[in-house]
This record gives structure tokens, sequence and C-alpha cells, in this order.
């Protein structure tokens, strides 16, 4: 499709949906609703394109994602309010800017950052969803010592999911990661990791076995061994979505 | 009913409840789901007493009930794992306490504290339903001069929403204010007001008159005859319930 190429800033509250992508009819998902959104502007079906898929329950207030419209008759700032009044309260347009033809959410994109928040006091009702329950205290130091072995060029098969298509395809799961560090934000432990992408469900399995392998007291030494180990089964639980938000994606 | 006194300190997300009482079958009340709970501890129903009710979306993490039990086989802190395993995730017992015959959630409580959450940025989906947003920042010394005089004993009949109780009866409308003071948390604009007891919808037409006239830029001395005037139409709006918790209950 011809047209202007319009990149989206998007947030949106994950508890409601079953994750990014789009699914069967039935299954509600973020990019679903856009594209219905974009569907009842345009009159025809227009593709969203998203920087990258987040799993239900995960949350997201940096979200990028493009499209390609022939619509000429609006300034681009207007698709933020004209598309925000088709949407659900539990997704907003935060910007909207247009872009070179070339421009690509997902392979455009030169890195991801994500954010998962903790609490490890009583969690209570109204923070449940946006935040991960832990019942103990964790050492920063060490949790931040596990941190620096995952900075630079780094093969991350240990933590790749079940579901990663690259334990079929067989490409390489080397990761370039700039960020992995915890840290206090008031009473909520916040992880931060950077990379210039993510295999499936690699952040929720970094924060499982850098908690799971901290609880034991396992030195740092020995955590390099188990991902140079490359065995998943090596690697500590895969935590639950909630609490995790894509937080921001530089281009 | 004889027994045990038990005192609960309750959280509780307001999104999904229609507010505190218990009302009939259909409607999700917080008082209903824990009264149901207690209903499967004792095998018959048990009535529960709150400090006060909150309205429909309102939050609560500082709540107090009590109710009396004939169960004697358990201490008092085994009544918080008790009932949370048999309540939904959005309603959570923080602490359980035996106390005298004599006390009572609600005419035994000597002050109640409200906190209201503004955010006057962009509002994220995830934070929609626990924020009330604002277009625009307000001055906080105007709203903090405006908050002065309330201090003290007030007659608050200009704050009273229109289903409350004391306009049927002729009750005092008279109430002791001991705060009432706006500040900064982060990006978060907060209203702290605590007071012996509060009118119907009282804290959200406070919050409402106040942010109207600050925005008229009404000094504090017409503020304080239009509170005098008892005047209810004098009164700015009443504000949505999302954003206000029900923080503290002091004995």
């Amino acid at each position: 499709m011809e047209g202007r190429n319009i990149k989206l800033l998007l947030a949106y509250d994950g508890t409601d949906f079953c994750g990014w992508q789009r699914q069967s009819e039935e299954n509600r998902t973020v990019q679903g609703v856009l594209e219905q959104a974009l569907e009842k502007m345009h009159g025809f079906h227009v593709s969203l394109t998203g920087s990258g898929r987040t799993d239900t329950g995960v949350h997201a207030i940096g979200q990028v994602a493009n499209f390609f419209t022939n619509i000429d008759s609006i300034p681009c700032d207007r698709f933020v309010p004209a598309l925000n009044s088709l949407l659900p309260q539990d997704v907003r347009i935060l910007e909207a800017s247009e872009e070179k033809k070339e421009f690509h959410a997902r392979f455009s994109a030169c890195a991801r950052t994500y954010r998962y928040h903790f609490i490890c006091r009583n969690l209570l009702p109204h923070e449940r969803n946006y935040n991960l329950y832990l019942y103990r205290f964790p050492r920063l130091e060490i949790l931040n010592a596990y941190g620096r072995l995952l900075l630079g060029e780094k093969d991350c098969s240990v933590f790749a999911g079940a579901g990663d298509a690259s334990l079929e395809t067989g490409k390489s799961r080397n990761r370039y990661i700039y960020k992995a560090h915890f840290h206090m934000e008031g009473d909520r432990l916040v992880f931060e990791i950077c990379a210039n992408a993510f295999l499936r469900n690699m952040v929720r399995s970094i924060a499982g076995t850098f908690l799971h392998y901290e609880e034991k007291d396992t030195p740092p030494e020995k955590l390099r061994e188990i991902i140079a180990s490359k065995e998943r089964s090596l690697a500590g639980p895969t935590l639950p979505p909630q609490g995790l938000f894509l937080w921001k994606v530089d281009y």
C-alpha cells in the first residue's frame, strides 16, 4: 500500500489482552483492537506492524507500531485523538509522526527496554496486575553481579522460552545486551533490561533465573557457567507476566 | 452474638465493586464478598461492620471492619490466610486482631484519612483506575491556602452529596478536619484529607471545589465565604471515584 508511513507511540494495560499479536476473532489482542480502529477510519483493513510481540498480561508504556495510510486530509498528529476516540480505555495512542517509507517498527528498531516491577511486602489489590509479589527481599548486589555477566553480545539459549522460533529455525540466539540492572524505586524493586532484541520469554526467564540462584547464594562465576552451558534446564522458573512492561523502543 | 470480637485491616481494588455496602444479590460489594467468606467459615451468616462506606470505584488500603465469631479453635492471626483463601484477589485481609467487646469499627473510629491521586500528564492505561487525570498543573500554594480554611470544626454542608443522610435527618453536618493538604509524589499530585468523619461524597466534592476555584483564581477569602454560605450550589463538581483511596482509620 502506498501513502504516508505513520509511526505510533502507544501504551496499554495488558491485563485484559491475549498479548500483542492478532489471533482468532475470539481472542482480544492489542494489534487486533488497533487494526479494528484503523479499519473504522479507513473503511478497509489496514495492517499494523509492532516493534515486537508482548505476551498475555504484559503491559507497555512505550510500544511502537507503524502503518501506511492513504488518508491525506488530516495532519499526522490528529491520528492521536482520532484513534483514541475509537479505542478502548486500556490502550492509548501517545504520539503519531510521519516517517520515511523505509521505516519498519520491528526491523528498524535498534534496542528494546523492558522493566519488571516487584513488590517485596504484602501486595495490595490495586497493585496486583502491575507488580509481581516477592515473598522476600533479594540482595541487589548479587543480582547486579549476575546482570553484569549479560552485558555485550551473548548466546542467550539458556533463557529461550519453549515457543521461541529460533529453536526450530536454528537461527542465532545471540543478543546484544546493553543493560541488566536492579534498583529500588520507593518500596518497589525494578529490573531494567535493554537489548537489541529478545528471545521469547527471555526477560521473564532471566529475572526468574537470577532470583532463583540469588536465593541459593550461587556465586556469579557459577552463573557464568550456567549461561555458557546453553542448557535450558539449568535456568530458573519463567516468572508470570504481571509487573512486566515494554518500556521503550529505540530507533 | 457472643464470642470473640475480631478487627480486620483490609485493602481492596474498588474498580469491580459497587462500593462497600452490601446491596442486592446482583450487585458485587466488598461487604458482600467478605460476608460470603465469613459464612463459608462459620456455616451461617455473620455480619461485618465497616468503619464507613466507600462508593463504587473507590479503593481502600486501610479499611477496618469487625465481626463476632464463635470459632474458638484458631488463633486470631490465622483469620488472615483463612479468609484470604476464600476471597477474590481484589480484596485482601492484611491483619486480624482481637478487640474488646465494646469495639465497633464505625462508632469507635476517631479519624479517617482519604487520599486522592491525580496525574497531570497523559494518563497511562495501567494508571487509569487508580489516578484521576487532570489536564493541567494546578497551583499547590492556592490549593493549600484553601485547605487551611477547613481545619478545625466546620459546617460542611456546602460539600454534602445529594444522597447524604444528614440532609433528611437534620443531623449536624459539622465535622472536625485535621488535615487537608496537597503535595507531589514524583509526578503524582496527592490530596490527603483527615477528619473525624465525612459526609457522603465530601472528599470528592472538596477536591472538585478546590480545583474549580483554583482554576478561576479565586482568592482564599472568597472561598471562605462560599464554605460559610452552606450553599451546595456554590460547590464545584464532585470528582469521579478513580484515584480515591480510604487510606487509614484511627481508633
